[in-house]
């Protein structure tokens, strides 16, 4: 036992009951302290507890007498032989591995100690033979287990069976754990794969209102990402705006200046970096005032009182940022349903993280998208002046993280327009062009992936814009390149694409 | 060990580098009639396999053995005192728990004796003690650590930390598996949840070109989905097409006539029914003849030689289909490239599937949307036709697998226009009347989500709609039912709402 909270509690009430009480050496002896008549496992299997408690309970004694079939006359015979005797009820938490993991300066050699080899064993035997055998690895369980047994004499079958499922969950979860931890700087996909997480919160529903929903954190600190923020006021965040809050935060950590992130259905809505907050949160409200209502922001610096004051008049849905001024705060305390998130270091990034889509019957895992670009090379005639290719390399960041194909238009580091999520290219473009309510003359355009025809720089050059930024590596790529050079617009090549669906 | 292969062999080989063997029953006797000298587990532990072999090797001989600190003084005056035998090699494979669930027909009671305890244990016990002890679980391995015995004596520690990391990854899929059977009636979200895949393949990457992916699948027939597909030609799945692929067969999954689904970067691009599946892909295909270059098409009827003679002439990614006629595979025999899958059971649906959205540092889990309405509820003065309704209700069907915000229009079981993917409702709308080569007059639309203002319900107005299909339930409904009513357009309130992201 790990975990001794409330055994001796649950252990006197089971020896009312005059049932006998099996236990290894620390726990028999806390039990012994309490009065409680308990038997050391040693006596029973005639074989010491040896090698600082390596081995303890792995005895055919102990695993006969949990496995045995009781209905079974050849293996009642065999008990009998042997002289086994039944144990029909198993109470056991293992050695904190993940505690141990999560410590700070853990070594390996602590990390392997505390896996527990005895303790999975038997939760696995009395689950096994849950038909007969009552198994409690959870402390939580003791009073509904004892209330069970003190009003109906034993355990229904149907809580054996579901206890049986929890030791089935904890030992996959477990050895899941310990999978992670020895395979941590390792580099492969591997044959099978098993992760496991931990519940946050149950959601009140998912993406729609009919759909049932959890909320899982990975173990361990998952610094710089939502899971580790801390809600200062507001709602409880729904699916939505999980999703939506995730993919502001991916954005915000493209840039290292103050800038402000707003985000409506996964995709930005305005972006803009600037000398202070409150320029960049300007900036990202004037680039579209329409789709911010209803919106997540995410700011990487502290949010203070004046950019407060002008985020109340905006019916917003998130506020996420390093940390809120006591002004800001109690700007913000009137709008009650309006959630605000700390998240001190919203700047750190996980390169290594895994990205996972779900399809039906399946699972695609992929590395998270951390690249930007590999180059960037000027193709045309014009060469972009220092501020375009500011602005391209802002866009460019943007345009990543906007749903393909995905345009995205930028002037002074601030978006103008973001065409989202469209079956083709021209479209996303058009839209572009045709759904923002700012003069282009003079911006610069963003890509997520190459032109298939030069009918993009035919509308990028009607619309007054100066310079683009694409990945480069269409078959028809000279011909954009042409077009480019007729009309006198810079495009630079990067040679990474950003697909995102 | 439930896997004999290639035992016999390795077997030999050790024991002609005079290391000891010990075995149980089954094995041990195949190795004596295979002239290999093996001892019985039980003369080293002095205790006879019992319960049916549901006690072997679960005794502190075997576990000291194995378990016991080489270098540590104490460990080995105890091992001595208790005559405990060094076990350097352990070599197990567990109760073939997976094949046997997956057999037709397996009981409970088949499923549940089928759970190894002392395999495990064994597994487990060598690698926590992976510093001194190799573990070999899969018959792969035999012949690299038998290699690395005979040429240098011993294993590395490298290859027993691998070895070790190996057993804890199959452990813990093996026992993610037993819960997943045992809780496969259970319908709650647990607080810790254990996922396990099986790898399909690695893939040549992800998303974009510098991410790393691979595609697996969940344990077990799954039945209509993509991994259970036959694929008859073209090249390897690349995980966008697998993604594509996967969308367009949930869309295709609404339908019961003979319908074609156009998805490109997993929206769909065109949408069809009609008699025959010629005639549904020549309406899918002529929704959008632009979008759907380089597109994915999934058919729910068998593909003839007609329709593949006109697909012939687009540049398609994928085809999937419950079967084409021979006469389809030779028209399609000369475009090498194109992939074409065969599904039988294209049709069947698993509305109990979880669905799940990666964020950084979490998972978001939830069902499948599995639903389409509540009700259809006419809420204006003009009633839609019979033949309104039949395509109100195609169109929603459509607009639900629509990234959000998601507008579709329909005529005569056709889309005439998909507006995917936008911040603002009024924009998904009207980049959906402009970017469509259509004549709009007398089509009719279905929303995702309710319409905020009335202006969605100006601009259906004018480009010549006549029937509307949306959730509903917006502070502002009146605004719009008004605006219906002044325009003569019908409009049914569905009750439930479909975003997707």
């Amino acid at each position: 036992m790990s975990d001794k909270s409330g055994i001796v509690d649950f252990a006197k009430e089971l020896a009312k009951l005059e049932i006998e009480i099996l236990s290894t050496g620390g726990t028999a002896k806390l039990l012994k302290e309490s009065g409680v008549n308990a038997i050391d496992v040693s006596e029973v299997t005639g074989f010491p507890e040896c090698l600082d408690g390596r081995v303890k309970t792995l005895h055919p004694v102990v695993h006969g007498g949990i496995l045995a079939i009781r209905d079974n006359q050849a293996h009642q015979k065999t008990l009998e032989e042997l002289k086994i005797t039944l144990i029909d009820l198993v109470i056991i938490n293992l050695y904190p591995f993940k505690e141990t993991i999560l410590k700070e300066g853990v070594t390996m050699e602590d990390a392997i100690e505390n896996i527990d080899i005895g303790g999975p064993t038997m939760l696995r035997s009395a689950a096994k033979n849950h038909k007969f055998v009552t198994v409690v690895t959870d402390p939580k369980d003791y009073e509904s287990v004892l209330e069970e047994i003190q009003e109906k004499g034993d355990t229904t079958f149907e809580t054996r069976y579901d206890l049986a499922l929890k030791v089935f969950q904890h030992t996959s979860h477990y050895d899941a754990l310990i999978a992670s931890y020895l395979g941590k700087d390792k580099d492969s996909f591997e044959n099978v794969i098993t992760v496991t997480y931990e519940k946050i919160q149950d959601l009140r529903y998912g993406e729609n209102p009919h759909q049932k929903a959890v909320f899982y954190k990975e173990i361990g600190k998952q610094l710089g990402t939502l899971v580790e923020g801390i809600q200062l006021q507001g709602k409880e965040l729904s699916f939505n705006n999980i999703n939506d809050t995730n993919g502001a935060l991916e954005l915000l950590k493209e840039f290292e200046e103050p800038t402000v992130v707003a985000v409506k259905h996964t995709n930005p809505c305005g972006v803009a970096s600037a000398a202070n907050i409150y320029e960049a949160y300007n900036k990202a409200f004037e680039a579209d005032p329409i789709s911010i209502f209803g919106g997540i922001i995410a700011a990487n610096e502290i949010i203070d009182g004046r950019t407060a004051e002008k985020m109340k008049n905006v019916f917003l849905e998130v506020v996420i940022a390093p940390d809120f001024t006591e002004e800001a705060l109690s700007i913000f305390a009137g709008k009650k349903n309006l959630r605000l998130i700390k998240l001190a270091d919203i700047k750190m990034k996980n390169a290594k993280a895994l990205d996972m889509k779900k399809v039906a019957g399946g699972l695609l895992i992929q590395d998270v998208n951390s690249g930007l670009l590999d180059k960037t090379e000027v193709v045309t005639t014009a060469k972009p002046t220092e501020e375009d290719m500011e602005d391209l390399l802002f866009a460019f960041k943007i345009v990543k993280h906007v749903k393909s194909n995905a345009i995205v238009l930028v002037k002074n580091k601030q978006t103008l327009a973001v065409g989202p999520g469209q079956t083709s290219r021209i479209w996303a473009l058009q839209n572009a062009i045709r759904n923002g309510e700012h003069n282009l003359e003079g911006s610069v355009l963003a890509s997520d992936a190459f032109f298939p025809f030069s009918d993009c720089v035919e509308e990028a050059a009607k619309a007054g814009i100066r310079a683009i930024i694409q990945p480069g590596g269409s078959m028809n790529d000279e011909a954009s390149i042409e077009a480019c050079n007729e009309t006198g617009i810079a495009m630079v090549f990067t040679g990474m694409r950003h697909f995102k669906h």
